[in-house]
């Protein structure tokens, strides 16, 4: 099985969600099943692009993994795209093997057995504003894929007051996993900069939604990486 | 026993550290063992403000917790100055029997039982950069207060190359403790606006430390609230 992949950079810190500040080699492979308004990696999710995924071999990603960390096991992302169209299974054990952990990152359209091999598995199911639809029962197939074995959380992006509700409304769902907001970020233009007042507004206007509404459930989060270096590639 | 209160806000976001993202509502007392040359929080442990102190009763402590919260359970954060200077047990005990949870930050170099009853317990060594020095055996004393019940973290202040080093050793001491790193803040003047470039070169910094020595044990985390809300109080 070859995974067709975007890019292998790091180490740097996990940006966002459950594994916030966690040092990280990133894998993204290219593909999705959706295609949200404000997506943030179109370079792994327009096919247009497809050309420049490069299909590799577990082995063969494992090497780089293996280079970029100089071989000091660290914990690995699974990104995209939606990496849950691929097959990380072989490079999932092989990396156990060595040491490394494994984390993924998927809005949960779609299952696989190799959830349940992961060390992390974050759900970001897709709110309103991004122009897609969730299937909840595929949402919940992911669950079960992921057994537990897995730390389970879900992350959903807020860009505005009816994201907020169904963010909510989808806490209700499975209440017991750990909720991660997470501002989003239309400025994701990786020509152009990011106002970093304007990052940090929407921020600050998350936590007053989460304060107004006394929803104490989700921990509110920023992403990192955006603060720190914009929308720059491949850190 | 009367806990001397500097301030109680909130509900807002914790900042840093192990709880980042969470809201919660934040009892500061006032006074500290040490003092830190980069202090952030002086009106809590100069003793010139000791007037400003409020003596008050748990129970006067927990209405007021209460009443920011709107009657819902969420997390209440110990903080100071050095909040193991008081006697926090009949507060705690107030609160869990009505769903609140507790967090304390302390540097660790004053044990009291009621660690034991917290949920969470983060420990912040200071390092050389502060001018104080760490007493070993009070920090493990710390530790064996907080038994097996409360999550322990570790959280160390990088202002420069030397306590980099010094948090390598600290952790070298306790491996099995998540740790994390965050960026000093040496702009710390209430009436002065903070530098919002500064603060993330800071942390791109430090995350360019961790990498460069193939550090990947700790996480490494910014003060949320400094990037939002800069050096103001009560958030």
């Amino acid at each position: 099985m070859t995974l067709r992949v975007v890019e292998i950079f790091g180490p740097t810190i996990q940006g966002e969600g459950a594994l916030i500040g966690e040092p990280t080699v990133f894998v993204r492979t290219g593909g999705c099943d959706y295609r949200c308004s404000w997506c943030d990696s179109l370079h792994a999710v327009n096919s247009a692009n497809r050309h420049d995924w490069k299909p590799m071999s577990a082995e063969a990603v494992m090497e780089d993994i293996k280079r970029l960390s100089g071989n000091r096991p660290l914990t690995v992302s699974l990104s995209g795209g939606n990496p849950a169209i691929h097959d990380f299974a072989p490079l999932i054990a092989l990396g156990k093997s060595q040491g490394y952990r494994f984390a993924c990152e998927t809005q949960g359209s779609i299952a696989k057995p190799w959830f349940a091999e992961l060390d992390t598995l974050v759900l970001s199911p897709k709110p309103p504003s991004s122009g897609e639809t969730v299937d909840w029962d595929a949402f919940e197939q992911c669950l079960y894929a992921a057994g537990t074995t897995a730390d389970v959380a879900i992350k959903i992006v807020i860009f505005d007051d009816e994201d907020f509700l169904w963010a909510q409304k989808a806490h209700a769902r499975f209440p017991d996993l750990p909720l991660y907001l997470q501002p989003g970020n239309p400025m994701v233009d990786p020509e152009k900069p990011v106002d970093l007042t304007e990052t940090t507004s929407r921020l600050e206007w998350l936590i007053d939604k989460v304060v107004a509404a006394s929803w104490f459930a989700p921990r509110v989060l920023p992403q990192l990486h955006v603060l720190v270096w914009g929308n720059k590639r491949g850190v």
